[in-house]
């Protein structure tokens, strides 16, 4: 268990702070296009002088390296910008007007026009894995706000001393930009009922959690006892498959398996699109394979990961593996308790197809090498494969026929296809999606990540039969 | 209890008959655009022809009036054309595209695009009172059929036959237009287990449901307990408050208050949109307004309702009302078992602001005249108001101060903000949103009625890498 130094909000803080919350929300959501636009730069702004102090921060408490921590927090400045530029060209609004017709029979048709309002407050339940751009002043965090809905963020245990540097950022930002004090709070807290308790209150309007499945899960019941239903996306673990056709295996082999070694060791597997399958034909992996594979994960660096907790429930993981399943490559010995080594196991298609057990995310360096008998199998799994986040297929210059089947089921499986290429992290933007069907996510239609995150937190309003406009305000 | 002339489907049937739509699913998205637009436009042809038909069955069930069952058949046609025209010119993909930066540091930007894939079979529960517009052909499954999602339908068994020869009519345009079987099927059932089922059935990947409160509370209630969460869409019952500020009244009083009780009895009261609170100031309640309110009412001409299981409910709800509060205006007596006469009964504003049981939809043409005694109980009674389909503002021309007030409140509580005018029935298209916050619908960034309706059914997907803009299929 990860012990933070800040002592956990009561229920009565959670309560005040969401009715505070609740409280500004007409204010708030009422300030000026500029206005709010001005607070998000005043965070990018404050964030981009205190880099180096955050990012140190931050590697102190997840050990993720400063370059990658260095990556992440120009990220998570550019996110910030671009919902600065959200809030002011107010396109979140998506204004669609229609003319009336007064001399239409039988009934006059009214004059409408329709446009988006902010949903209400938001709380904030970032991961552990990305602790600048998904957490206090994430997507999550900077889309709401940009849309005019204050924010309520727990912070995250693993990492509370940066998430409680960056809502001071934000604190100091909201005076300076003269923004109603509800408007964004921070709460702390490592036992779950804050959680739940942030989650049930009757003033929360939507939550966005990213996290494991089994927190995901949890916390998606606790939104369903509730008596006034709310939207609650959950971001939750994927196994993110990938399909190596055989032409492909056979013409880029050696690229191909160094690509997809270096993707599950990324930031030692605790990437949300780590690829946790990686599905062969039988044809496809002989001596060469398995030479190329070992050589791969040996040339790999073992990595920290984020914290014991984390640690001890890969360890968890890989005892599990490592009893059901043929190791193939492992790199080096872990050589301190929070070291995760890379592990490639050997399944085959049907223990995959049968074992729901299989088919679940490892969060960690390892990974699961399918070898599928035959096309047909390979497209079983494909089939069988339950919601993910990411789903990637590897073509060579003759697999034409095969990807042209795999793709549609592969299609209605992910959030993201990937042609030729293993999951990266997400860029954010306008044509990202950061999302899948269940039980990659909670519901598929709206993303955690990229421009549209904000579609979570507005709600469409038509107005009929106003003299001007904009209505009276 | 309706008794339809059909048997209830088994729960042998409700399998097959999702699974048969979840099995052709991949066959009927990847339809040509032209060809799900031309079995749109089939049913849309076939429902022409029948008119005459159609609104004579549907007058035998419902006894909506050949005059109202008429235009609303030219509505429902017209809906299916433009959710042809969806189909075709395919907006509803929403594509957005994001040019790669191969040479960004510290690593290469992907090519991406986004556009919006259908999520899977829907399951449409109609409603009681719009046999023809929101029922079997209604926007629910025009919408869903135009982006590619199988819909089942289940009959209402208020108007089953006309369910049955609709959807005859669905039966041929698919065989016309050469689409799979199970994209479209009715199932009856007056047994709220068959709804239950189709709601929990695993291959379910969206509902569509529109009808009261207790029936689409009941439903979301089955739909939480699934152990794979779908979206559950419930446009429900609401009271669509009407504001009427001092300074109208006096000005347009007596054309206010007509316009007021015909919104009331509008085909019995039986709209989602009938106004059922109607809050004026203490002044503007005087001897002329009630003298104005009882001819208005004496004026009307009672109507029958949908049937006698709506009867019963409307009269059990009349009773209750006439117990708790004054009665200020009621038309004759009833003729026969089945007409509902209007009532308007009067309430204080403490009574509503105190009594959840005086917020509550009563479905039929009564309503309440909420007397606040200054303008601060009227702001008091906007800010208790729940979640509403619609809300109204009658201002006057020395009203803009206290409008600028209740506004922005009014907003925060509904769907569709009315300046001057009492809801009507709304009219679909693009700037349309028939939705609004709990417990008026489940999720109030949706809309059940207009172009936008498709929305519900479908779900971006992000594509990297790939080799040209439309994947390989």
């Amino acid at each position: 268990m990860i012990h933070s130094s800040f002592v956990d909000a009561t229920l009565e803080m959670v309560d005040q702070t969401l009715q505070s919350a609740n409280s500004c929300f007409l204010e708030f959501s009422k300030k000026k296009a500029k206005e709010r636009a001005h607070f998000l730069d005043c965070i990018a702004d404050h964030l981009e002088k205190q880099q180096p102090v955050v990012i140190e921060i931050a590697e102190q408490e997840t050990k993720l390296g400063l370059v990658r921590l260095a990556g992440e927090c120009s990220r998570t400045i550019q996110q910030i910008r671009l919902f600065a530029d959200l809030a002011r060209n107010e396109d979140w609004r998506e204004l669609s007007f229609e003319k009336g017709e007064p001399h239409r029979v039988p009934l006059p048709k009214p004059e409408m026009w329709k446009e988006n309002q902010p949903i209400g407050p938001v709380v904030v339940l970032g991961a552990c894995n990305f602790p600048l751009a998904i957490s206090v002043v994430g997507t999550d965090t900077a889309s709401a706000l940009a849309v005019g809905c204050p924010v309520v963020v727990k912070s995250h245990p693993g990492h509370a001393q940066t998430c409680q540097f960056l809502a001071d950022l934000v604190n100091v930002a909201k005076e300076e930009s003269n923004m109603p004090d509800g408007c964004f709070s921070l709460l702390h807290g490592e036992n779950h009922e804050i959680s739940a308790a942030m989650v049930s209150h009757p003033k929360t309007a939507c939550v966005a959690f990213t996290g494991s499945f089994v927190g995901g899960k949890a916390l998606s019941q606790i939104s369903k006892s509730r008596t006034k239903p709310i939207p609650f996306h959950a971001e939750m673990g994927s196994v993110n498959p990938v399909f190596g056709l055989p032409s492909a295996i056979k013409e880029k082999g050696d690229s191909l398996i160094n690509s997809y070694v270096g993707a599950v060791n990324l930031f030692c597997g605790q990437m949300c699109t780590k690829p946790g399958a990686f599905i062969i034909l039988k044809d496809s992996f002989d001596e060469i394979f398995l030479a190329r594979l070992q050589e791969a994960v040996s040339n790999q660096k073992n990595l920290p990961m984020l914290n014991t907790d984390v640690h001890q429930n890969f360890e968890r993981s890989s005892n599990f593996l490592r009893r059901e399943l043929e190791l193939l490559a492992e790199s080096g010995d872990a050589i301190d308790g929070q070291i995760g080594n890379i592990q490639i196991y050997k399944a085959s298609a049907q223990d995959f197809l049968n074992r729901s057990d299989l088919r679940t995310e490892s969060f960690g360096p390892a990974s699961l090498l399918i070898i599928a008998r035959t096309d047909l199998e390979m497209i079983e799994i494909a089939k069988a494969m339950e919601g993910n986040l990411t789903g990637s297929m590897l073509v060579g210059s003759r697999d034409q026929k095969l990807a042209s089947i795999l793709f549609p089921i592969l299609e209605s499986k992910v959030g993201r296809i990937l042609w030729n290429g293993f999951p990266p992290g997400v860029t954010p933007g306008l044509a990202t999606h950061h999302g899948g069907p269940w039980p990659a996510t909670t519901d598929a239609r709206f993303t955690s990540i990229g421009l549209h995150g904000y579609k979570r937190f507005v709600r469409p309003i038509c107005k009929q039969g106003f003299p001007d406009l904009r209505g009276v305000t």
